[in-house]
């Protein structure tokens, strides 16, 4: 069966997609990632107005992807901050990738925005497709492609 | 400098969502990495009509991911095929990185869709934030992250 055969209605793809393929979803993922978790920084620094990052925050903690976490400065009422989950934490590798692709066509002459080095060692990070048993960085070429279980004739 | 005072302007995750942000676009590349080459094969599978179809490979034609290709089949005019440039499959980490989390939390329960798996060895591949100097998969926590020398202030 070749791939145009395949249904994508079960495309993983596809559905990782369908939660965080909105404009500005994985921005504000990104934000998270970096540490911000209070509505009018994501607001000030994604750029959205309230309404949209309302809508945009409320869906991604629908999603399991953000958690609400209550917090209280004094007199002030009791807002709520945003922090990734296990599940939102996961697709860290897919803003890396992100990254690594703007950099590498969308850069700036002068270097990187953000320098993401090993903690231990000083060596800027990598996203890499690997064997994970032999820790080898793969290519596509190198990668082999068959319908499993889950697939279904596209109709 | 905190994240939240670096201007996103030039953030290298925002360009590349410049280029694949927009629906459909990840879609039509995933396609193109599974093999499929004509617009009435990209049309039918990825069910898109003829005018957003035709709007979406212009754009991923004019930022340069993916190029043309003239073909001729007996009896009829020459056509175009789409085919992922070197720019384009540098793409491909972000949609194996998609891939593995739709597969871990929006999988089917019989397994995946599509097995992918090193060729020579038969291990299911995996997609990894890595130190290249120590081919060791890192987790957020091992990532140290400083402003580069293309850093802005926020205004």
């Amino acid at each position: 069966m070749k791939w145009v055969e395949i249904s994508t209605d079960n495309c993983p793809v596809q559905r990782a997609l369908a939660v965080v393929g909105e404009k500005w979803s994985l921005l504000l993922l990104r934000d998270a990632a970096y540490g911000v978790t209070r509505f009018d920084d994501f607001r000030r620094h994604v750029g959205l107005s309230e309404a949209v990052l309302t809508d945009r925050l409320r869906k991604l903690v629908a999603a399991g992807v953000l958690e609400t976490v209550p917090y209280r400065e004094p007199g002030h009422r009791t807002r709520h901050e945003y922090r990734l989950t296990r599940k939102g934490w996961d697709l860290w590798p897919v803003l890396m990738a992100l990254r690594q692709w703007g950099e590498t066509y969308a850069g700036e002459p002068d270097g990187s925005v953000v320098h993401l080095t090993h903690r231990t060692c000083g060596t800027p990070v990598k996203v890499v497709v690997e064997c994970p048993e032999e820790h080898l960085a793969l290519a596509p070429s190198d990668v082999s492609a068959r319908p499993g279980p889950a697939s279904r004739r596209s109709t």
